[in-house]
């Protein structure tokens, strides 16, 4: 049984507890969070990753201002304002806090103090997250559960998100009527969330997982040991091509040469129409450390490059399908895109699983 | 300028000094081995690997038995037994043995000591891997001398053989006419050998070199970055499936969607014509910590699965063109292989990188 990735304890004055995610999976450590600055600092540390949680988790930190004063408005504003400077790239973290400042506004008047009204904003978002999430899983479990094994790459799962995940809400609805199913977890360098994160959450809910180099997986493929890819994304273009952790192309690029479908799973909100294709995707460029000094162990010699590009685009043409909490997109073409998300886009963030 | 993986020093009463490997690339230190068990030790902690390497420095091993007493032969049997059982893996460590055991037979009669017989032969082990790997390298660069960018897996190059390498051979060979061509080495999970070993060993001979993850290969492909690809390999199909580090196969793929050449560079040595296919070719698993423990940091939750397979087999279909010391097999098939490979066979030993 996997406990919450995050959750607020009390009432207005109350408090939020987080998985401490940069303790997995050695210990299983619940963070305390009463301030803005202690949520900060777990957005921060990656106590807590994963663009929906990060929001979530954002959104209650809000809330940690008003647990003296619960009508301190400029509190309020002044801890989103702070809270915002936490990550650069969530774009679930800018969102939520722009939710968070227009309900300060909107509080004027109300009866409740602006502590309840923000914690009930907070705990909608959150809300509405689960929603999204168990809908993938419901839209995407029939793709795959027919299937001996599948594989996933990075940690698009229950840590990512409030609960249950995007790429990982698939296969744990898939489970259900198919409790024999083999996950393959690309470990994922740099920061290894597949083997550190996405095999301790399925390991918790009772799924087979087993944990593999990344560049083992066509190997894998090859071997017959899976029959589907499923994966999560940070954001998709117009067109479907889709963007995500570093990885994630090579491993389309295998599906296909195997004949293997291929199936991005991601809430309508990672849709960014604005964007036409793939090309016009900035790829994120992290830290050589994270390849060069893994556990602080040097492994690159000294005054050697190192190119650590944190996304890839898959193009749609390798995507067979794309799960969403609005339905499945299959084939992925920009006509079936924009009628299936194109009323959802205003009202909900660019999601998924930033870390 | 790069110092000699291994090297004998002094006449027949001398030793062995070889690279410490596990130190790379954080201290270059030299070991210096006066006996078999100090040989034995060498091979087996890696600090000397690489299939040619190893093979020439169990012979040099069996040198050693013969310090004090120039003529013990009973002492030079038990090295060469003892010295087989280092590492279970490594063809060309058994082929150089056999070797020295027939030079050991072949001795008798002859006037000079054991001893210095020995050390002649093993030299001579010695000398023919050079001689190898630059022929390679002639042949191969050719193939890659016009690109700005080439990628390689692994380490195939001077710390895996006598001095050189074979994949990096070609590249050595390329940069003495193209020193402006980029190299970009994968990582190589989950020893991290690209990142370590062939990283250093290009930074030393000042080729410009970058690492990436393996997860990138294909991302650093589709930026156009990489013209070509050149690999090593372990064992060689008759009909051109060459087996190779895990994630060998992952790199092939993508070259191949990117339309980039795929060139395997490897001694005839080591083609196994006995082998119709890669299919025959068993695929070694190795241990589960290599993954899960990298630096003595746990990254895998207790209890869950690890699959480490430790190569992969890239079919012969996506191979450009196999570089040896015969001249380049293209288009690679099986007459191809026969015609330039035919005699060489039972001569030399199926060789190459293996660690």
């Amino acid at each position: 049984m996997l406990p919450q990735t995050l959750q607020w304890i009390g009432g207005a004055s109350g408090h939020l507890q987080l998985i401490d995610q940069t303790q997995l999976p050695l210990r299983l450590e619940m963070l305390d969070c009463y301030t803005p600055e202690d949520t900060w600092g777990a957005i921060q540390r990656l106590s807590v990753r994963g663009a929906p949680a990060i929001g979530i988790a954002a959104a209650y930190g809000v809330c940690l201002a008003l647990r003296e004063a619960p009508d301190d408005e400029a509190a309020a504003r002044a801890a989103a304002d702070y809270l915002a400077t936490s990550r650069p790239t969530a774009v679930n973290l800018f969102w939520a806090l722009d939710r968070m400042r227009r309900a300060i506004h909107s509080h004027r008047g109300s009866s409740a103090s602006l502590a309840e009204h923000l914690l009930r904003v907070a705990i909608e978002i959150h809300d509405e997250d689960r929603r999204r999430c168990h809908s993938i899983g419901r839209y995407g479990a029939p793709l795959i559960e027919r299937c001996r094994g599948v594989l996933t790459h990075c940690n698009a799962g229950a840590l990512a998100t409030s609960e249950y995940g995007t790429a990982l809400a698939v296969i744990y609805e898939a489970h259900r009527t198919n409790p024999g199913i083999a996950v393959f977890a690309d470990e994922t360098r740099p920061l290894l969330q597949g083997a550190r994160l996405t095999a301790w959450e399925l390991q918790q809910s009772g799924v087979d997982v087993t944990v593999i180099c990344d560049s083992a997986a066509a190997q894998v493929m090859r071997e017959g040991r899976v029959e589907a890819v499923v994966v999560g994304a940070d954001r998709i273009a117009a067109n479907g091509d889709a963007a995500n952790k570093i990885g994630t192309y090579a491993v389309a690029l295998a599906a296909r040469h195997h004949g293997l479908p291929f199936y991005v799973a991601a809430p309508a909100s990672t849709f960014d129409l604005e964007i036409a294709s793939g090309d016009a995707i900035p790829i994120e460029q992290r830290d050589v450390g994270e390849v060069a000094r893994p556990f602080r162990t040097q492994t690159v010699p000294d005054g050697v490059a190192v190119y650590n590009p944190a996304f890839d685009v898959t193009p749609a043409e390798l995507i067979t399908a794309i799960i969403t909490d609005h339905g499945v997109i299959e084939p992925v073409t920009a006509e079936r895109i924009a009628e299936i998300i194109h009323e959802s886009v205003e009202v909900t963030p660019a999601a998924s699983q930033t870390s």
